[in-house]
């Protein structure tokens, strides 16, 4: 992703500071502003146990108007109450004293450790930083910043034209662990510098967020602190999307998901031990409920996961997650279950025509899609993870992140 | 476990032989034989691909009358469709052609690997050894008869004394890997000398299933074969059972609720990879569903189990559990959660007085208990887990079990 061109989005500056909140000189501070008289849109997590900065950031974008995010790595401020909120108000008082806005104008986020207090005087120190940092070239240093243990920067950048005008996309994630996004994923930020209408950008972000950063899971650990924001500057002379029927609406939807879906493939490849890229697609199901619920029952399986990383075609435990996902009334004999293109699974038992050999050929690939057809209907559903290896047990048991 | 006393049942008998199903000169194939006119209950997987003689079991139990029940280890005759169930017909006429019964008083059990077709032969050599094998005594060879991945045998018996009477319970389980019981856990079975009313076994058994083989997980997946059965060959002296609410009822399903709750607690013990012993205790909830949901979102979550191996008190993974739950108006300032008998979180956020180091001495023991009390109400539930090692990772991703 190094060598990712970031075509920088007019109307959108970002700075980024070293503030020495978890290790010392490693950017770790990201301040994004946008043009005055933009648009924001955001979708957050649904745990209960959602961080102070999540629920500062939702109300801050209730009372319109956002021109600053404020993001932190190493450190979540999430499980810290009281004082959490307190610290979490503050760092956008600091915002506010350094570039001239209301403290309600900016939108925190965190990302980190879990139940320490943030450690405020890092952020008064590094605001002014980042503040006096700002540049439309940010998007690479900022696609850093944001990582915890993250091994490489996520970051999606699309041009395309509308009515003559030449429009950009460009997001940023981080991800690594604790991913099972309910909502939206662990920060992720895109910007256009299209004019959207605020209704019509929420729109656009929510159907773009469902098929990508909510179909993934390292490990169905929903964050406390997933956000994933999309900013709109406004800045193009183009008139902008003002209607949900119209061409523009149309294909701005269709590269904000695009650069959605790259970037939720790209916190797969790199979660927290992955060796594999795996697609699971339930197809024939009766509806999009019971296609995910089979999705992710495959997706969760730590013996299906263990054996995606042994590169073992042990399709007998693909089997019995399916059967073991709850579903009334599940006819086994019309489920077929493939591997890229080897049915393994037909009428409910081993496809006469399946072969050891051609399993293996498929599970020895880098990115493999598993296919269960249920047989009970034309709705399907596609969700993203990986495998379970070694290093997802090492950095979880021998790292605090 | 090794020393662990076997009571003989009087009425049952146990014979074993070693027909080289998977590895050669292991004993693989068991064959109990109950009294006439003794009962039988047993409880099944709910896993929709449940295996051809878990199919068949069920319908030889309700034909009633069961003289024998056949339990082999290293196949498991699951995903393995018409030829599968065509097999365990063929393994009960074995039986019945060894014994003199009918083939529809055998009920055939098996465990192994998912997907290949039973080795008839090896049924055909072994099963006449087995009944000639048949002996009270038989119960410390049957434990391990019946073992796969597991690294040690689980025997738990039990003598009471009953209106003058010595009554006996014994039980002999497996377990390993894919286990979150959804009905019983793979093969366990327990025998008692009591005479006692069909319907009232079966009652007696669900109760005891419920919080002992039904509240533990390993890892999330449920086998295609588990089966949990309980004998009653009503050759002791004592008049039996025959109401549900006499004084003889109720010591009875004292002591197999104590037997299969030692064995469940055994099976986590030595399930792949552990090195810790979990139980998962969620209070004060509004019912038992939500409870359970808490709990097991605890007991799988890949992040705690990892901390729990590293024995590190990363309490907000823990936190972060419950938040994504999925619990309705979870009102997060009621939450506590207590590592033993240190408070982590109290009022939704870490508790004034805890300490690292207290968190830490909880974490470094064997056995821990992980609380939440939820605020909402007055019902409790207990899950029994285990840590998630580089163990686990190894024997599931070398080993196709």
């Amino acid at each position: 992703m190094n060598g990712q061109t970031a075509f920088p989005v007019p109307g959108v500056r970002l700075g980024i500071a070293a503030a020495g909140i978890k290790y010392a000189e490693r950017d770790d501070l990201l301040l994004i502003e946008l043009a005055e008289g933009g648009s924001c849109a955001g979708v957050f997590t649904r745990n209960a146990f959602c961080a102070a900065p999540v629920q500062l950031a939702k109300r801050h974008l209730q009372a319109g108007a956002p021109r600053y995010l404020l993001v932190n790595s190493g450190n979540a401020n999430a499980g810290t109450g009281v004082q959490g909120m307190t610290d979490a108000l503050r760092s956008c008082a600091l915002v506010a004293q350094a570039t001239g806005c209301e403290a309600s104008q900016t939108l925190p986020f965190s990302t980190g450790v879990i139940g320490e207090n943030l450690p405020m005087a890092c952020f008064e120190a590094a605001i002014p930083k980042a503040q006096a940092d700002l540049d439309e070239n940010g998007w690479q240093r900022a696609s850093r910043a944001i990582m915890t243990t993250d091994t490489r920067p996520k970051l999606i950048s699309r041009q395309f034209q509308l009515d003559g005008e030449t429009i950009t996309v460009t997001g940023i994630a981080k991800g690594a662990g604790m991913i099972r996004p309910d909502m939206a994923t662990m920060l992720a930020y895109l910007a256009t510098d299209l004019a959207v209408q605020p209704a019509l950008l929420q729109q656009c972000l929510e159907q773009a967020v469902h098929p990508s950063f909510n179909s993934i899971s390292v490990d169905g650990d929903t964050s406390t602190n997933d956000a994933c924001m999309l900013l709109a500057s406004g800045v193009s002379p183009h008139a902008g999307v003002t209607d949900a029927d119209s061409p523009a609406f149309n294909s701005l939807c269709e590269v904000v998901s695009e650069v959605c879906m790259e970037l939720a493939r790209e916190l797969v490849r790199d979660a927290e031990g992955a060796t594999k890229l795996v697609e699971i697609l339930v197809s024939d199901a009766a509806d999009e409920a019971e296609a995910r619920q089979v999705a992710y029952t495959i997706a969760h399986s730590p013996l299906v996961k263990t054996a995606l990383f042994a590169s073992d075609p042990n399709w007998g435990r693909i089997l019995a997650a399916v059967g073991r996902a709850g579903l009334q009334d599940l006819d086994i004999e019309r489920i077929e279950i493939w591997l890229d293109d080897v049915c393994i699974v037909r009428d409910g038992e081993r496809a006469s025509d399946y072969t050891e050999e051609a399993g293996q050929r498929v599970m020895d690939q880098q990115e493999i899609t598993i296919a269960v057809r249920l047989g009970r209907g034309a709705v399907e559903s596609r969700v993203l993870t990986c495998d379970l290896s070694y290093d997802y047990v090492k950095i979880n048991a021998e790292y605090r992140t």
